[in-house]
């Protein structure tokens, strides 16, 4: 059940010129979905991307940072599988990777370096690479650039729906196109879900802006829904920049300005998309720091909240319980954190004053924000000017069930 | 539904000299029910206590920080409320907490500093103190020390059941008695549960010696079921010598050690009831990381496991999803984890070998484990000596349940 997530319409995800999707039934894990995307990209496409931090990170992951350091000008394709998320699999994951790129790089007369692999579903079982392998030119074979629809089914894993959205902008009287898909979806820790997001634009960005460009658009998107060095073995956003509509991006001002908050903007949706379709999640949860001594300590309290569990069955039974909401604030870790100067609020509900309830809070103000679809939580720690954002999900009994389940 | 946790038998509990226990009925949440409990000391009874890091610990908590340090030798006696934590009330909440000393000290004859006063329930609400102080006549005139049974029911909150346990030793030639009680219960985070402990021996302990053994026994019981930092607003764990047995425990040698390890594995008895009817329990996981640079990187691991709501709702659903737990190690937050040299069983199933799946490993080994009810996951990181062991429990929908409820 996702909250507020609109199912995207196929004929309203733009083509980006120069980027061309094909998807395959591979049958990795189960038969008769498809299982397998292939993105191609014409040559001049800059890619960047930003990845997990997990030390157990998935042989894909390792792949693609040594790719995109020697290639970052030159990549060919990426190539995704849904199913098995090669991760906790030692050198013959590592070499089974390697063997994607190489079937693939060969396919499309490309170099192996050239190819980005990307996969996610169970960890520790071997990668069934020879099914992978065999569907590849099924997928090259339906390569298209108005294909964003079945890519975003190709990637899914529980998402309920596809993910993907798109938009067109007039940058200084051109035209640019942003499409881009993701796929989640466990919420709890979002730390554990893998996450994956493609985002394409048809504006010209020079390597090392896009590289610049795409950590910020992940620090305002991607990473706040998860924390650095807390993420799972494949997290991967990646964004590519075909140059096809002539735009070139430059280092400052306004042209870059207008392009940069449309890039955010479109992250930020994919990312959000989510939250919103988080395992059995019912309600979609903002959670906004302020008064912070520096962003750190922001987002530190902000994953506080987020990650509590006894807060977000709070948020699924629509109970005002928010005593649990200050205890997260208060075991944060910031420990010279003086909370008589502290304020919390729930939507435009005043909860806590300096520390304690605020004599005029009601509890029945509190029921009618958590009934809710959507709430805002926002803390002020008096301590500072910084501020974070955080979006997050409840926890219900579907998490437990769809976790419990998973494998089955 | 706890894990392997008998019922305490009352008439197993042994009172301990000079320690007197009275319960009363007074209300403050639900009507009908013991909530309240004061445990009286006789006149040179020390008392030494380890309580939560919480930037926002309950008044209670402050107060006791305070008459500890002012009056470790004289503390006359304890006074535990159930129903309402008085955790983020301000000021009222902190002149509620003294005004519950003073009444009591009144009563007894005492002083308001030689009183520890401690909560646990719902917070943000405020304290029902009338009723609490009402009730403390009552309390004071059912005083007995062969009254363990009952004072383990008052202080219950979401336990299933009571939470003691009670052993006598020779030690040096005299008999030494412990008893004590605990209540817990939330447990997918512990550290928002509150935890209360109450350990009293007849031994005699000076006040120094008791607060060094007292921060020791925590460390291998309580505080393996929490972190330091990440705790509940009202956490506290207490520990009384009454000396009335007339053994004096000395600051080292076998007299010392052998009273040392009683009263570790009573503190550890009683954490591990905690955990045993944790919200929701099915399983308890015993969590043993070894191999590491340090304790602190070991307990980060061990921790980052068992809190993880994928490894814990694979434990509920007994699916050997093990790549879950590397998932874990690798976002614990090791910078330099190198996992080519990190081993993981179950049990006695060797899982992960060298950072990938062991090529032994078989799926129907790791099924039979997971079944079981008491399960034990061992990691090696392969990088030095350290070890730490944390104990937990798995993520089942009546967690979801009884926290979506826990105030209806």
């Amino acid at each position: 059940m996702a909250v507020n997530l609109p199912l995207p319409v196929a004929s309203e995800l733009k083509p980006v010129a120069g980027i061309r999707l094909g998807h395959a039934q591979a049958g990795i894990r189960k038969s008769g979905r498809k299982d397998v995307l292939v993105i191609a990209l014409a040559a001049g496409t800059t890619v960047a991307g930003v990845f997990t931090k997990n030390r157990f990170c998935a042989a894909p992951v390792q792949i693609c940072r040594e790719h995109l350091t020697t290639h970052q000008d030159h990549i060919a394709a990426l190539v995704v599988n849904t199913g098995n998320a090669n991760a906790g699999t030692g050198v013959p994951g590592y070499q089974n990777a390697q063997t994607t790129c190489a079937e693939l790089a060969k396919l499309l007369l490309a170099k192996p370096e050239q190819i980005l692999p990307f996969s996610t579903g169970v960890i520790l079982e071997p990668l069934p690479v020879d099914k992978l392998v065999a569907a590849l030119p099924q997928a090259i074979a339906n390569l298209q650039e108005d294909n964003w629809y079945n890519a975003a089914e190709a990637i899914m894993t529980t998402d309920t729906q596809p993910k993907a959205c798109s938009r067109q902008v007039t940058i200084a009287g051109k035209t640019i196109t942003f499409t881009g898909i993701s796929k989640g979806a466990g919420m709890i820790q979002p730390n554990m879900a893998t996450m994956l997001g493609y985002l394409a634009t048809d504006a010209k960005v020079s390597s090392g802006l896009l590289k610049k460009l795409t950590l910020e658009a992940a620090d305002a998107s991607f990473n706040a829904i998860t924390i650095d060095g807390d993420t799972s073995t494949n997290d991967s956003f990646i964004i590519m920049a075909s140059g096809a509509s002539g735009l070139e991006i430059p280092e400052a001002g306004p042209v870059y300005e207008e392009f940069k908050k449309v890039l955010i903007e479109m992250s930020q949706a994919l990312a959000q998309m989510i939250v919103r379709d988080g395992e059995g999640a019912t309600k979609f949860i903002t959670i906004e720091i302020i008064g912070g001594k520096n962003t750190a300590e922001c987002q530190q309290v902000a994953k506080a909240i987020a990650h509590s569990p006894l807060v977000k069955t709070a948020f699924f039974a629509s109970d005002p319980n928010l005593g649990r909401i200050l205890a997260a604030i208060g075991y944060a870790g910031i420990a010279d954190l003086d909370v008589s100067g502290a304020q919390l609020w729930l939507d435009d509900v005043w909860v806590a004053k300096n520390g304690g309830r605020h004599p005029d809070y009601q509890e029945a103000d509190g029921q009618r924000v958590m009934k809710k679809a959507e709430i805002k939580v926002k803390a002020d720690l008096g301590r500072g000017q910084a501020s974070h954002t955080v979006w997050t999900c409840d926890l219900s009994h579907d998490y437990v069930t769809i976790n419990a389940d998973y494998r089955s």
